[in-house]
């Protein structure tokens, strides 16, 4: 190899101060970075981890009950726009059944002409199509519905994560069963412990809903609904409902436990929106977030993700002095309607307290309302469906905090 | 919950044949399915794994020395376009190095005014942007040359998977360090054991590489390079070095041992092809493929993946007779250029041999070529670069080989 001269040498040194001394005191360049040449690595395996390095999870919170409750994605730790399924968040009644796809069968029945029962094989042997949406849980940031937030934004905004799903389109199987005069809803069940089940309207079932069998690639994750889940484009992560094993078409809501006592809206006159299943557009600053530290003044890149279950990011605007002004986000291309957007803008940090925050508008010309503008409207009574500006504080030190 | 009427029941008893007398014959219909109800399922987790029903790996040849070779995607299993990043090929020289983040610097030097020592934490800072993009190895399907053909899609076609990737434009880096003139070519080098090198011109290192550190939405696999490694947008695999510690500006390419002896096409005439970086348009059958069995005749979903550096895939033709008609497939959108393309068609098997294959399309007007075709040119000496098009031999019995 032609080795570079002496003098590109010396102006190295002069840029390396941070390399320390170690760096081109070897004898040759080619072993002058990191490592140890000629020591063999790890062998070719049949399927990989990630790095002993990498140390992102989900977070739950403790309790005596861990088959029920929420775990949230690392969001502080994502790149890109796509949830890793092993970090995708997880929303359980009575925990993960574990589901031996040879036995497992759908059954659509009720208000239909020709019920039926698919096994897996069949149903992967339909007609298919890929999307990659966003899923969100409709308890998402509830916790900012009150004064006291979560102090990061995995806590705060977890709920949330981004897919490839492939499976066969809902319209198609129920189409094949023909429905029957009069019906207007359907009930779908899921096979856990609880037998989870929520009310669709027909209309949206014969629109765009997904028998979705993978995910990212490969199959469903178990805790994603192995080996069959609803995915319903933009709508609550509740009503995709997992492990699905029942599609009753019927002419009423069931007003399941789900959709009546839990994913409903209570308003400040004491009456509740129900059936409330749209995701709003909303977005959030993933760094720098609550509980990360700037190493110091200079220059950063400001990231986050924004979505809407309405279509796609049109515009994603910053503020650093806590919404006085605002300037536009880069968005990353391709924007998929009903997908994560990663945003980004190149930032200085100047060592002094600031206030950031994002707001997200969609295809439809909806804008993420402010928190103080969400309660005016919903008050402070419902768990769900937040979608206000997120505000992360950065303190002169570099450390941020929530507001 | 209501219940359906008896008449429901006894007309799916008349579709149900092929679900077994259980169905219907339990209490309540929301026991009928699967499963045992009330019976807990397992905890929400940090880290979620794949269902222990799945079973899909990569694939190596048995050898002594299993730190050197490659490891193919189980493409058969495929669903899709992503590739999950545990399943994604691997083709190493040395194994995987283990390295810490904390201590691995990025060494931009040679030809350039301002040589600089980046930390991970430094290149993470910078301007960011993700691409959906498709990497694979020079060398993939290369056992299509000869006669004696990989048994399986796997072994055939596996050297070829997608990511989502995150990381800083290479352009961004080299204006900063300021390529000094006369300048044309940039040593990429690898922290493997090897310490894998290759030279890429200075006109594509400008253009559209990425020093990509994110993989599907987390950190790059160790396997994928760890913490650091080149995206060659479209050309080989080869060439994006991984574990990149190194990139030396120079005058002119360094001939390494995997752009001479490796990775350069043998001609018919004795002369070799060298630096062929650029990957053409190919697609392949993934279902119904080699090793596989349709279970009879009837409605299935025929399925595959196309790719073209070049760009955007426009077109995939599919044959069931060996290539005297052809019918275009659907394809996944959206189409984004340089990356895998689900394609699918729905065929009936009538439970007579065929012999299908698919023909891809690029938006630059280029067709896969026939293995005839492309041996006219090339000859049969070269390992690398094939892109014929793919048969597969659906026979009567619905058994499926290699042609």
């Amino acid at each position: 190899m032609r080795i570079s001269g002496r003098s590109s040498r010396r102006r190295m040194l002069g840029f390396g101060a941070a390399l320390g001394g170690g760096l081109l005191a070897s004898a040759t360049e080619s072993r002058a970075v990191d490592g140890v040449p000629g020591q063999l690595g790890i062998p070719l395996g049949p399927y990989g981890e990630r790095s002993p390095f990498e140390k992102a999870v989900r977070w739950r919170r403790d309790t005596k009950t861990p088959e029920t409750g929420s775990s949230f994605t690392p969001l502080q730790d994502s790149v890109g726009a796509i949830t890793p399924s092993s970090l995708h968040y997880e929303r359980h009644h009575t925990g993960i059944p574990t589901i031996d796809p040879a036995g497992h069968r759908l059954v659509i029945h009720g208000m239909v002409d020709r019920p039926l029962s698919l096994t897996m094989a069949e149903i992967r042997r339909l007609p298919s199509v890929s999307r990659t949406l966003v899923l969100e849980c409709g308890g998402n940031s509830g916790s900012e519905w009150a004064v006291k937030t979560a102090p990061d934004v995995q806590r705060s905004h977890g709920l949330v994560s981004c897919s490839e799903w492939t499976g066969v389109p809902l319209s198609l199987v129920l189409k094949e069963v023909g429905i029957q005069r009069g019906a207007s809803w359907v009930i779908a069940e899921g096979a856990d412990a609880c037998r989870m089940a929520r009310s669709i309207p027909l209309a949206k079932a014969l629109d765009n809903i997904l028998l979705a069998y993978g995910q990212n690639g490969e199959a469903l994750r178990p805790a994603q609904g192995y080996p069959l889940r609803l995915i319903i484009p933009g709508w609550e992560g509740n009503a995709c409902v997992k492990w699905l094993h029942r599609l009753k078409v019927t002419d009423q809501p069931y007003m399941t436990r789900d959709e009546t006592s839990k994913y409903s809206d209570l308003m400040p006159d004491g009456k509740a929106r129900i059936f409330t299943f749209q995701m709003e557009a909303k977005s959030v600053i993933t760094f720098p977030s609550g509980g990360q530290t700037l190493s110091g003044p200079g220059l950063y890149e400001l990231t986050g993700l924004a979505w809407s279950g309405r279509g796609r990011i049109e515009r994603v605007e910053i503020t650093t002095d806590g919404g006085r002004t605002w300037v536009d986000a880069q968005l990353q291309e391709p924007r998929l309607p009903i997908a994560l957007t990663r945003f980004r803008l190149p930032w200085r940090f100047e060592g002094r307290e600031e206030l950031i925050a994002s707001r997200a508008t969609d295809e439809s010309g909806y804008v993420q309302p402010s928190r103080e503008a969400l309660i005016e409207v919903r008050g402070t009574n419902s768990g769900y469906h937040y979608n206000g500006i997120k505000l992360w504080r950065v303190q002169a030190d570099g450390t941020v905090t929530n507001v």
